[in-house]
């Protein structure tokens, strides 16, 4: 299958795109290192040393025999994601191409707007470059489980049954999402269900929970195809940032009362349920939406699990519970169902002692490499 | 109070505007000029022959002694919108200020990424001045009824309360628009919604039906002071399309079956509804929604009405089914609560064919402005 994927040089995209080349399928990565740039503004960089895209594919063609193509542009830039599209002809487009902080989103006037900007628009063009070029094409739409929020119902995926004055009808699932980011996402979801609405195109929404890891088997061919792994205030996420801070014997941050609750996955489950979506692709007129985890946890769940996994492996190890720079419940109902990628054949690797352990010996092979500094949480939601 | 009308050389705004600074407020408009821009751009034009900006409020100031303040600024630059909220110091803030076609955002490409960037990144940036410069001060935001769709199910003002599974959550009624233009107010719904719960912000969002109606109180005071009446493809709506196509000879456009049922008011009762919402502001940290109209209509009914009108002044009038250039259901169910306003006040002007007859006469004089050329519909949504 042709297969394009949008942010191909990023955390998930780039180990992607080496599964999917891996096993046979002609793959095509577009960025515009959009991440690789942002942290050059914040002073902040990925704790793997990770290799500039044409030396990524270069390597990779020694290691395997096998090409990715890669496009160098913006898909905010209609004319050049139509021309990409003309060209590579895709089957399927994989789409994490869009910028994935809430922090970020919330640093000021000028960082919210440039990533609703970014995000909504560059999926617009996504949406009208495959109605005009590739209209039987499948979109592979990375949302977020962050789209939901809390709400105190059961979170089902994508869609309610709703019962109302004696009448029913299956609705978008109603969202609150807790930064300009997440919305991006909302926004996202509104504009694609349309456009299959009224083009009749193809889309699966996977509602993506937290990815935690650092390997792929890919990656783990040649240490030039590591991936990008961040832990920084605003591109680290939970779990992968407090392994980093029980290496370097910095206190675990949770935020606030850490009852924060999550769903989370393994970066390798990320692969294989992208794989799935795609190769058990929507109808013709089909917005699917998939809800994207393995588990939940709350924050403070995880760092107590990191804390006993470093411990017993001689770290000393300090929770700190930091003022929450977030406007966030921190104890809520989270009951959100995720029973669809199991359908198509997921199987989940669970978080366990043992993993943690592993991504700890990954993290201290890169340990001089970590900028303390980009840690502590600095930007606000207030 | 000191009131800052985005979008104050429109339709609705240049009578708001008025209606408010006949009553004493301290007004003060902000517009582009896009909408009269777009006329250029189409070849279409108001069928009223409407003044420039700067002489209204001078036919304003001569007529009645009062000043409205004018700033010409693209809301999309905060910069200018920052230093306008700086010197005026709004109480509230009526928005208007977006591009409000449906069929203009499905012309292409280009169009539907222009009004879904100028809409949202305006009201964003809105949203980021009141944060800056004016967290007290009351957001009056022109949505509409098309935000929601033809859902088979009641239509609640904004929230819904849903149990399922045993529990029970009030959330954000879920949304089905039928447009990218839609769409940017269902965005903007969301982002405002974030930007209270946040930030504390305070905002009103009305959900508007469809306006008719050529004069208020205020434009009947000098000719000059005449609103823009748009009757084309684009920005025509029902019932003051069907109007003019009466008053030429032209077919009335029902797009397909005429089974699709909408509500609608007077230009009047806008004007009322917007100072009823102005007069009793949100709380701070509350995003309420009206949903703002006061009769439902098909526009089969509409178009019988006018024809009936039309034929007792005298005139012949055919109605005629076109394609329907639009991807939306030509029956369905639609019960729309809207008693939140009434509950505030709002005594309501229903439509009649003394209405229609009046409107009909105001039409009349300006008949020899009209372009038969610009009222077909061209642009399709598939």
């Amino acid at each position: 299958m042709r297969i394009m994927i949008l942010g191909g040089d990023g955390y998930l995209g780039w180990p992607t795109a080496m599964y999917f080349s891996n096993r046979g399928h002609e793959v095509a990565v577009v960025d515009n290192f959009t991440r690789r740039t942002m942290h050059v503004e914040r002073g902040t960089d990925s704790l793997t040393p990770i290799r500039p895209l044409s030396e990524r594919v270069e390597v990779w063609r020694q290691v395997t025999g096998r090409e990715i193509a890669v496009y160098r542009f913006d898909i905010t830039d209609y004319r050049h994601l139509h021309r990409a599209f003309e060209e590579f002809q895709p089957e399927t487009i994989v789409h994490y191409g869009e910028v994935p902080s809430a922090p970020y989103s919330m640093i000021d006037r000028d960082h919210a707007v440039f990533v609703q900007h970014n995000n909504v628009i560059g999926t617009l063009n996504v949406l009208w470059a495959l109605r005009d070029v590739a209209p039987n094409a499948h979109l592979v739409k990375l949302g977020t489980m962050g789209e939901y929020g809390t709400p105190n119902i059961d979170i089902e995926e994508g869609y309610i049954e709703i019962e109302h004055k004696g009448r029913k009808d299956t609705l978008l699932f109603p969202k609150q999402p807790g930064s300009f980011y997440h919305l991006t996402k909302v926004h996202d979801s509104n504009n694609i269900h349309f456009a299959c609405r009224i083009w009749g195109l193809r889309a699966t929404d996977l509602n993506q929970g937290v990815v935690y890891g650092l390997h792929t088997d890919e990656t783990e061919l040649d240490e030039r195809l590591v991936t990008r792994y961040d832990y920084d205030e605003l591109f680290g996420t939970a779990l992968n940032r407090f392994i980093v801070q029980a290496v370097i014997g910095h206190p675990l941050t949770v935020y606030g009362k850490g009852g924060q609750t999550r769903g989370y996955l393994n970066i390798r489950d990320t692969l294989q349920c992208v794989e799935l979506a795609t190769l058990h692709p929507a109808q013709p007129g089909e917005m699917r939406v998939f809800n994207q985890f393995t588990e939940t946890f709350s924050v403070l769940q995880l760092a107590e699990t990191v804390k006993e996994a470093a411990e017993h492996l001689g770290y000393g190890v300090e929770l700190h519970h930091f003022e929450n720079p977030r406007v966030e419940s921190e104890e809520h109902y989270y009951n959100p169902t995720h029973t669809k990628l199991f359908e198509l054949g997921l199987k989940p690797r669970y978080l366990s002692e043992e993993l943690v352990e592993s991504m700890i010996h990954g993290v201290e092979r890169y340990k001089d490499r970590v900028i303390p500094d980009a840690i502590k949480p600095r930007v606000k939601w207030r």
